[in-house]
């Protein structure tokens, strides 16, 4: 039944003209911009003009193991699901990085008969957006060296520049660097590095603008560095706010796919939810919600990271809560949860699986905090045994909480119809949403409650440059922004190697990352990095191309 | 009469579906991929089933000047000329760069009434080319630098690797750094360095590979490094051939876009002949040979270097020469070349103008010795005067040369009517196409015959590592490559100072940079830098976006 790689089914899928895709929607060829037949960015004038109507399912998981857990496959089979309910449905997906796509197997575009098409398109350049940013990101970064270059007349000071730059790849070797060397004539010596693309405060900015006019003034927000006497230093201050804005011009525009059953799917915004907040864009939700009566979303990791960040940060910016948050889990991964090794997935283990429970309970009852109804879909391996998922439905149950055998891999929509009738209901309810924390609570009080609220810890640790930085937010006002935690996506504490519901454990933030643009403040905690490096055997080196044009080795 | 920017002619201009253009050389909409209304991709098998048929027309120019010579806008207003004369034309012209658009004024779109559309895109990120490539580069960077960090089987010397990183903007902070700092995790401490992403070996890899086969066989044999003991290190061995190729399936394809005249034109491959060679992609230009009867394209900067190369480099891959050379001029640029200084270019000085024609007199004359007919287009500027241009054309009919006077600035086609029968009449002449060099030349050979015969200098002296390598060339089998020279474009010696046509000369080849999948040697000569920084003042502190998405400021 599984014989047949990712990428096959995708090749050998029938996919319809994007204008098809558009049409059932109600755009017309005239609302949106043709990248090839079947890909397409919506022209922004087209969400502004209607009215938001639609439902908001997000998706999220429990912590990701290596047993794989398939989050945005469930998220386009109940997207496919609710088509076959005969609802109106729009799937709203994060971009792939080419940095994992070349890295570890894996691109972003769902799995088996639950896809999102054209996959190699979408995993590779795709409509170009992630190269905007980096253009965008870099090009700054070049005004900001060569300010300093011919004269300095803001009086920037060089180690206090913390614009870094970007690249949409897995490069360690550039984490840290040193730039301007060579003479006089190169500039001036500095300390550098850089960040992956989507963890840049750009994709953030990109992600979260309204409009244009809210995309300009974020860019002119921002904050590249400081003065000798630590006077911040923006993108306004260079005057260069218009040509950045001009480099995301088309970047901005949500595309439009579909998946392999030709539901519109939306891809736009960044993945990444451990390092950045990783949500669908706010104007990409935005025209689902126009366009469709359901809009499926999906966040990031396990809902400590993507879910907290999308109902913390995202959701006030876009206006509207979820109707339903549904959370993926698979029997294999809870089993890991529950101190098995991958290697020993294959066989039932009920008692492994009602220990690594504790792991999807934990965020079940984190995201009924916010007072949205919760569902659980379990997505189904061939492995999964029958009584396996009895229990697993049985544990959910005494939490007060419906879980569905979701087989979306083998059987698309077919495989969510359970799943789908479920979320119908549950958008039906009617619940008033609860915030985790208060917008003008301070940093400090921000951090705690997601850290024993959500995380499950009972103590924050600051290192000497965190304390240093919270003063100095004080004293610049910055100290009531959102938090944006930069976290192992692996365990629910900053330590990836503890598994399951760890408790009484301490977060330790070593260090912030200010984005006055993206009006949040980065906390960077434990060991976790901003630019990911390449695995031993790198994904990139089972990939072809043919002599005419067909691609393989692409996951 | 000059009262309208470039911006808006173009954004004013009527533009035409591009399914519209693609009929005109009779392409089907299912022979085009399209991205947005105006711009597409040709799909590769379209050119591969058709027959060569078309004449083909070479524009090349003087040394540039800080006047301006207009050597794209006499290409579009010529191509549109062509068009207007009944002829089936298509114009094939390079890819801007957003490296000089952000920083120098100045796109590559053409000016005036002689421009391709959509201009905004085009000197923007277009159809995503130069970021394909930027990324193919830097992928490839990070999977070297993961090698040796992952054991380095191959025995990478991290002091011998050749394959800089590259983006495509002008920062010159980034043209010398140290990467891998950070400690043990961050990879091995080495000296690195970007270079603009037109000057790298896969741009020139795109511009000369004939197919997806040849793009291959060429990506596989590009040489990274060299391993201890001197051995080349290529990507074959890496294993990431099929990964890079992947990279840039959909940007070897040629673009199609359109005049202001809608006359069609193919937008592919990479400007900078100083640096790089510079020349439109060999699959845009046999595209344009089987679709068209008169294909007009450019090559880089003055005849010394674009020209030079387009006959010594691209030309033995394309498989036909030239025939017709159109050499631009400007009454502006030869009195500068007469040693006028920019603020004095707006009174009549015939003085001035007869001593600077040197530098035309030397270009015709290097022209004819490839034994190609050459006509010269003089691009006319309102404060030409009659005497000037009059004289200018005396000036050529004395070196037995037809000079054209074309105003496509202000008239487009209408203005480059007399040039294009001129055109016309003379690709009908039969000669033999009489190459510079042979191919069994030496390098040395090769570089002496460029400095003596195209440049007018009398001696090549190598530096200390040019020395090295040459030894090192030879022992490999390398010694035979063809040269692709690198020199200031300012000036046919190698000092940017020197106007008009200096003698008796120097070129200094400080150092060569191997490229074996283009299959060239770079020989970088004087001072000349392969990554350029910003000026005082870069053209993106005058870009702006209006709140619906209105472009200005841009060049």
């Amino acid at each position: 039944m599984f014989s047949l790689k990712d990428i096959e089914i995708a090749q050998q899928a029938e996919i319809v003209k994007i204008t098809e895709i558009a049409a059932k929607v109600g755009l017309k060829p005239t609302d949106i911009d043709q990248y090839g037949d079947y890909k397409a960015k919506i022209k922004l004038p087209v969400a502004a003009n209607k009215k938001t109507k639609g439902k908001l399912i997000l998706v999220t998981a429990i912590n990701p193991t290596p047993a794989g857990e398939g989050k945005s496959t469930v998220t386009v089979g109940l997207g496919d699901g609710l088509s076959l309910l005969g609802k109106k449905a729009i799937i709203a997906l994060r971009e792939p990085s080419l940095g994992p796509v070349m890295g570890m197997k894996g691109g972003a575009t769902g799995g088996g008969y639950s896809q999102v098409v054209p996959m190699e398109d979408i995993n590779l350049h795709f409509t170009g957006d992630m190269h905007a940013l980096t253009t965008a990101n870099n090009t700054l970064a070049a005004l900001i060296d060569n300010h300093i270059y011919q004269g300095n007349t803001l009086g920037i000071d060089q180690r206090r520049i913390i614009w870094k730059r970007v690249l949409d790849i897995n490069d360690r070797a550039l984490r840290h660097v040193v730039i301007g060397l060579g003479g006089i004539s190169q500039g001036i010596p500095r300390e550098d590095g850089f960040d992956i693309t989507v963890a840049s405060e750009l994709m953030a900015i990109l992600c979260l603008a309204k409009d244009i006019a809210d995309l300009k003034r974020r860019i002119g927000n921002i904050v590249i560095g400081y003065t000798a006497t630590r006077e911040p230093v923006t993108v306004t201050q260079l005057g260069v706010t218009g040509a950045i804005a001009l480099l995301l011009k088309d970047a901005i525009k949500p595309n439009l796919v579909q998946t392999l059953a030709h539901t519109p799917a939306i891809v736009h915004g960044g993945p990444f939810a451990n390092i950045a907040h990783g949500c669908n864009s706010v104007i990409a939700t935005q025209t689902a919600l126009k366009l469709a009566d359901y809009t499926i979303t999906e966040a990031g990791f396990g809902a400590d990271l993507g879910a907290e960040k999308f109902l913390d940060i995202k959701t006030p910016v876009l206006g509207k809560t979820p109707d339903t948050i549904v959370i993926v889990a698979t029997i294999r991964a809870l089993k890991m949860h529950g101190g098995l090794k991958k290697d020993n997935l294959e066989q039932e283990n009920i008692e492994a699986l009602t220990k690594g429970y504790v792991n999807l309970r934990k965020h079940i009852n984190n995201m009924k905090q916010y007072n949205v109804p919760v569902v659980v879909a379990i997505n189904q391996f061939t492995s999964d045994t029958e009584n396996e998922l009895i229990t697993l439905q049985k544990l959910c149950a005494n939490d007060e909480t419906e879980a569905f055998v979701a087989n979306v891999w083998a059987n698309g929509g077919e495989g969510a119809l359970d799943l789908a009738k479920a979320v119908v209901s549950s958008c039906d309810k009617t619940t008033e949403f609860k915030p985790l924390y208060e917008v003008e609570d301070s940093i400090q009080t921000k951090i705690e409650k997601i850290v024993t609220d959500i995380y499950g810890g009972s103590k924050v640790e600051y290192g000497p440059k965190a304390k240093r930085q919270l003063k100095q937010f004080a004293e610049l006002g910055w100290d009531h922004l959102p938090v944006c935690m930069a976290k192992t996506q692996y365990s629910l504490s900053d330590d990836a190697k503890k598994l399951g519901a760890p408790s009484d454990f301490t977060i330790h933030v070593r260090e912030f990352v200010p984005k006055l643009g993206a009006q949040f403040i980065v906390a960077l905690t434990g060991n976790v990095l901003t630019m990911p490096g390449l695995p031993k055997t790198p994904a990139a080196n089972g990939m072809e191309l043919s002599d005419d044009g067909q691609i393989s080795g692409l996951y």
